[in-house]
């Protein structure tokens, strides 16, 4: 195993939520969307995507749903992927439990879209279900603030953007509203590692979180009959509270990534969605244009709106293996990759309460699990992961439309199956 | 001049509306939705999209004001479009009126945000203004309507699709309503040429033209508050009724293009989007992807919700100059193309008031204009146009956001900037 959890209770002793059996949502079979035109108890809106199984078919038609930016991919001929195919799906290898499984299994348990892995840049394993093809577009969710992540160290490393100055200064209207001075003290470096103080709850089955104005005001979700908040980011991010101090503890936070998002904007001159062109899918030579989810003052939905697809995911991580070359070229320098790496403050990690992440910091956007191989991770609700494994030249990409938003329950069958991965290419 | 028109009346009589100098409205300068994020009074939304000045910034950013439809490119190389530059901007002739003016004139005074002029398959011009980037797409209006009847004429040359079907065997769902029977007994070529008779006005003017609940019901126009009519094309068509006589006239109605395209999606058990990307964007070798305006039961919007690329229309254009051929195949068989240029009957077109294209006919959702140069036309409200004309191997295709809906005042200024196009790439 590569991580070094303590002997815990699993999930903290919370209830495992009843599973629908995965053979039982398969989106085709259930005729979600299907027809000329759906029949209407088929058809899928913002309004129910979410509701299972519907999210089986919607995650990877999102754009189909809401407006969308563009993340142009250029002209170019898509950057090559080579092709090494072994045969994953049938390994076998010990679950978390003690139960013999396959990495098919797994991939099915999890309620998997899409799984791509790649060894030494090639692809070892590219596998899809529920009639998911490599062309769709999956979106990542929090897989989105990764890249966020590294357009903010790209932004540092060119000076454009000063990790320590205060937020207040840079973006002068999160001081505009009456409960501010929220962030007006906080650092770019304290909302690129989540440890600035605010209060925001993320608690998906919580209406009253405060997660849930901001998915409105993103155009995440669409607001109840009479909703009268705000409909854009930047009416929602100044309405936040302080809570606690800044620096002091991580707490997983999307409107950090919001911040941050704005912050790189404003830095760079450049929207979110053309600078992510330009610095990643261009120069990476992605295969499909990217979509993010935009409000209505055109502002991406930097914290959870970015739809790709499982290929580009998979190059993005086959280029941050490579030390940052990918494609030919230098795309993002060494040094930057070795900052996420290192990881975080895992002290002021223990704060967030991540029990299933025992072990792990936060850093630049990015999940790090200090185990030995120094593998990083993105990763996304209902399953979505980008877990990168230098030591063994290990990339796993997977989308997933699991039922369950938190990865609480997932974790560690999630690490399992990508330390079997390794273990079997290393043999 | 190509076209014969009689000695008419200026428009029919009817008043030249006030223009804003084009000057004026330029979307940089005004700073539309520019700013990160813009100014309120600066916003573009699908309520406000179609207000002057904002339409000339939203026709070029429609995927981020409604949710779309892919019509995916595939993953080939973008067929090639050799440049052989012509200063045709500068070329000077004589406009309606006497006037003399450059190409670059009419472009300007047309609100003009691209156009690509192909001689012999070869980009003799290309400009935009207004920030229009190649690789923008650009709302095509009813140029959408071309590219549905193409997919109706390929579905017909593979017989999945009889033209002399009446409607009401093939979509039982448009006999299922109280007012129903007004598509039962059309047939399939009636909906074609548009010359089935539906009640259905398409006055943009006229909140109470049937238009408006078209375009509330496939998502185009943004439904006023409490509105309570359908939702969906599939919702609104049924409630169409019946009116004169189908095959006794040619009356522009966009309903019959929605008709058509659920004609083509049912014949070929193919979703619009995929269809067209499968018929024509993967061969033709298309530089970007297009998008489709879509409704909430997942329907592209096939009489006026195609977005696409200059270029893109310009090979589609080359591809039908050619007689079907481009990027090294037979695309489009010629005698469907010769077809369309035969054009429909002109006898019939008189009944449709478009007293500004005298001497046309209308055949598979093209513009016939039956000149001596065998030319046949797409064309989109706002000044969007493909214009073909294979005698002068000749392809003008121009996307505009002029203020005026209907191209009543600008008919006779495009024909003759056409003519003068062909005439100087004659020498």
């Amino acid at each position: 195993m590569m991580t070094d959890d303590q002997d815990l209770p699993p999930f903290g002793g919370m209830a495992i939520p009843e599973l629908p059996d995965p053979a039982s949502v398969e989106p085709l079979a259930l005729g979600l969307m299907q027809g000329l035109p759906p029949p209407p108890d088929k058809r899928i809106t913002l309004a129910n995507y979410r509701d299972y199984p519907n999210a089986r078919w919607a995650y990877r038609h999102m754009r189909e749903l809401a407006p969308t930016l563009r993340v142009w991919r250029g002209r170019g001929t898509p950057s090559a992927l080579e092709p090494a195919p072994r045969d994953l799906l049938a390994h076998r290898y010990e679950a978390p439990g003690g139960a013999r499984q396959s990495i098919g299994d797994w991939f099915t348990q999890t309620y998997g879209d899409g799984l791509l892995v790649l060894h030494r840049g090639r692809v070892v394993l590219e596998h899809y279900a529920g009639g998911m093809q490599p062309q769709d577009l999956h979106l990542a969710w929090s897989v989105s603030k990764s890249f966020v992540g590294l357009l903010a160290q790209l932004a540092i490393e060119a000076g454009q953007l000063d990790p320590e100055a205060p937020i207040g200064a840079l973006i002068p209207e999160l001081n505009a509203t009456s409960s501010a001075g929220a962030w007006t003290a906080a650092t770019v470096r304290q909302v690129l590692d989540m440890t600035a103080g605010i209060r925001y709850r993320e608690i998906y089955t919580d209406p009253s979180s405060e997660v849930f104005g901001y998915a409105f005001a993103g155009g995440l979700f669409a607001p109840p009959a009479g909703y009268a908040g705000p409909r854009s980011l930047d009416a929602f991010l100044p309405m936040l509270a302080p809570e606690g101090e800044h620096g002091a503890g991580f707490h997983y936070k999307t409107a950090h990534t919001e911040v941050l998002a704005w912050l790189v904007a404003r830095a760079t001159g450049t929207p979110l969605a053309e600078l992510l062109s330009r610095q990643l899918w261009q120069p990476l030579g992605m295969e499909e244009d990217g979509a993010f989810g935009v409000d209505p003052a055109g502002t991406a939905v930097g914290g959870g709106g970015l739809n790709l697809a499982l290929r580009d995911l998979g190059r993005t991580g086959a280029m941050l293996a490579a030390g940052g070359r990918w494609n030919g070229r230098q795309i993002v320098p060494t040094a930057l990759i070795e900052d996420i790496r290192r990881g975080g403050d895992r002290e002021k990690f223990k704060a967030s309460g991540y029990i299933e992440r025992f072990g792990y910091s936060y850093r630049n956007q990015w999940w790090v699990p200090h185990d030995a191989d120094g593998s990083f991770e993105a990763k996304g609700i209902h399953g979505q992961h980008l877990h990168v494994n230098p030591a063994a030249e290990l990339v796993v990409a997977k989308f997933s439309s699991h039922p369950v938003s938190t990865t609480l329950f997932t974790q560690h069958a999630d690490r399992a199956a990508f330390a079997a991965i390794a273990a079997a290419l290393r043999t």
